[in-house]
């Protein structure tokens, strides 16, 4: 019996017309990434489990695609852990690798590991597929794309001036409008948190403001409270969700609240330097957020993040930050880093939800040669392979179908033009040419005709 | 303690100039592939096991790398099975996904599940990851690109033909002389083992003749008498191994010997009409080839296999054939398909080895900036944007490091050019530029500088 084609839930086939959408896309970010000076690298996407374990946090482990050991490997299993219910004791007993989990900690481990084939400060680029065993939703899959620009081996606000120059870019690049690129700083999260006299409890604190959006000022106020705050931490809170203007006023009034906080001055200081760099020219949509605490767990300086247009109802599409000592846990110390990352599956959406893919994706074909008998192909082959040598795509029909199926052929092909070569077309040495958007039709000379014809 | 930075065996990591290597590869063949009407697809890396198993043989099935179920459901491995050590039944237990093994049967399981979104004749194309937990060697790797062109749904000698062209222009793109394209026809082998009386074992008998290359003809005939082939089968071979002159004459003498085996008759009249299509343009380096049976177990009609030019040691680096009713297992009857596929590792080693990457490769930025304090790169940035949005790839240095240290970096990176804007270039409204290759250094005025000055 035949069996059912499917695929795994949460994964994904791309047919034509979406792998030229999505490599339009990949396309317009590897163009900026390397005008930016970014170079492209490529891991495995088997890493050591080992390399990756760890490094995400209990629910990372969780998701993590594992592989089993191949052959007489899984013999060893380890069928008294099974029983003791200790699965990750179980699952290591028969896998020794796993799929990558995202690029960051893979380019960690690259970066460690060829550190003296590489020149510091070292810029890299990856655009690779990464594998998480989520539920599967709108904008999120099993496997998926993501597209990183990190810098490592080097400090200063103009590198994080690029990276929002290099957003900028990118939306251009797209024509995607009004995205909003939010900032914000750890070493103000941490004044923050100091302010309030609560200075390690950064994580419950942020936790609650980055529901602000969600549930408002109250609703974050009483989260708050049920975790320990009291009033007078919380009074000292109000102002911070008031602050107005744009980047550069908003950080005056910071400055005034916080000026207690020697951390999150650094911190202001910080973005303020960052802005000189970008203040010449222009980054759209710039917005502090003094909500946006992602990643906290290893971002140490400035935090991006990319909000879609608000007319789609989707997550971030961007987002990024400093973060330092990302190598230390495979030896190599003291390498400060900076990342941004495009989401290219999410990209996909917003950009088919705004229609703003170009129209001339869905041509993959110049021409389709329609089949009227072999000889005719046959005295056309030359023809066609110098078209071909000048980069026009041709789709020769390859057998005598009926004309009505051929023709129905090159109209779903979106083809441009049917090239008709038959008897009369022999005869006059010429050959006949529909354009399938007009249904006009014209008659050429075959030795006149060039390449040039047919990609204008 | 810090952990090695390593990465499972088999499996590599590409820093940028090979990466660089290997784009420029698969541009090359996506171009021609894309000039011949063949459309891209991707699928996911991991399917369900039951559309991989017992597709590839014995060892497919043991080099297949499979995927462990996520979280609880491992608790339903198969511990009686392990016991009884039947590894299989145990795997399955705990194991519903596998790593793509190749991009031929995922590319059947696509067709038969999208068979109402394609038209027919649907040519594909696709270059992706494959995973192989095979011995790792020269050439031989467990994760390896492959990048096929597929057509279904037609059958015509046109296609064979196209296909050899094909490979002939990839070869051309890439400016690979002396590759050969061997080709054979299944329906001639099954002719043979005919006429030696033995139509049931033309694996037995193709098997020893795959070998007339290593063991000469005593060889072959040695192993197939241990097999019990009996001298009169082997005298009706000899002339066999004796075919001389191009491949017109040597169909000719074939056609000859086996004038009594339709089938033998059948293969060789499709081979001729294969060639009347591409007789008048080139095909470099056409052989036929009696010896070639990759691949029997699958390939119907042509079988094509591309080595590489002679001074290169190294298996074939391009192969194909024509197989029909692939897509039945899938529940989709009577589509016939023909493909040819490139090993991008194996070809990137021949290239290396032939000295054949273009020099431009190295040069991935075009300027490095170098820094002499913030303000200096302030006013450069406006600048900066302009040539970046005009592509060319810039590299501002990020800090104001010893120049000596700035410059071995530009001279690392392979720019062309170092620009300096200190405080001399800033009273005269100037940068200085040094070309990195001869040495030569030049003073311009900012203002006067277009972005092509950079990228000629």
């Amino acid at each position: 019996m035949a069996q059912k084609a499917s695929i795994p839930k949460g994964t994904r086939d791309f047919l034509p017309a979406e792998v030229a959408k999505r490599n339009y896309v990949t396309d317009v970010i590897r163009t900026q990434f390397e005008r930016y000076g970014f170079l492209p690298i490529q891991t495995p996407a088997m890493e050591k489990s080992t390399t990756l374990k760890g490094k995400y946090g209990e629910e990372g482990d969780r998701m993590m695609f594992n592989i089993l050991n191949s052959g007489e490997k899984v013999k060893k299993a380890d069928v008294n852990a099974l029983q003791d219910n200790a699965l990750a004791q179980f699952t290591s007993s028969i896998s020794e690798k796993a799929l990558r989990y995202d690029l960051t900690v893979p380019f960690a481990r690259f970066v460690a590991q060829h550190q003296n084939e590489i020149s510091f400060p070292f810029k890299r680029y990856q655009i690779q597929s990464v594998w998480r065993a989520d539920r599967p939703q709108r904008g999120r899959f099993q496997e998926f794309t993501q597209c990183d620009a990190d810098v490592v081996g080097a400090v200063s606000p103009l590198l994080e001036a690029e990276c929002m120059q290099l957003f900028d870019d990118v939306f251009d690049g797209l024509a995607l409008k009004d995205a909003t690129i939010r900032i914000n700083h750890r070493g103000i999260l941490a004044g923050i948190a100091h302010y309030l006299d609560a200075p390690d409890r950064i994580v419950d604190f942020t936790v609650a403001l980055d529901k602000l959006d969600k549930i408002g000022p109250d609703g974050v106020f009483n989260e708050l409270r049920n975790k320990g705050f009291d009033d007078v931490a919380l009074n000292r809170l109000s102002p911070l969700f008031e602050l107005s203007g744009n980047v550069m006023a908003q950080l005056d009034q910071l400055e005034e609240i916080l000026a207690s906080q020697p951390e999150a001055l650094a911190g202001i200081a910080h973005l303020r330097k960052t802005l000189d760099f970008v203040n010449p020219f222009k980054v759209s949509q710039l917005a502090f957020d003094i909500t946006l605490a992602r990643g906290l767990h290893y971002y140490t300086g400035i935090i991006f993040e990319v909000a879609p247009p608000k007319s789609v109802a989707m997550g971030s599409i961007g987002a990024g930050g400093r973060y330092d000592n990302l190598t230390a846990v495979f030896g190599l110390k003291d390498v400060h880093g900076l990342g941004i990352s495009f989401g290219l599956d999410r990209l996909c959406i917003v950009l088919e939800d705004l229609n703003l893919f170009p129209a001339s994706l869905t041509k993959a074909v110049d021409i389709v040669v329609l089949h009227f008998g072999d000889e005719y192909i046959q005295e056309l082959m030359s023809h066609i392979t110098r078209w071909r040598a000048k980069g026009v795509r041709v789709f020769t029909y390859p057998t005598t179908h009926k004309l009505k199926k051929q023709m129905q052929f090159a109209n779903h092909s979106n083809a441009l033009w049917a090239l008709f070569y038959g008897e009369e077309e022999q005869k006059e040495k010429t050959i006949s040419l529909k354009n399938m958007i007009d249904g006009t039709t014209v008659k050429i000379s075959i030795h006149k005709i060039n390449a040039s014809f047919f990609i204008t």
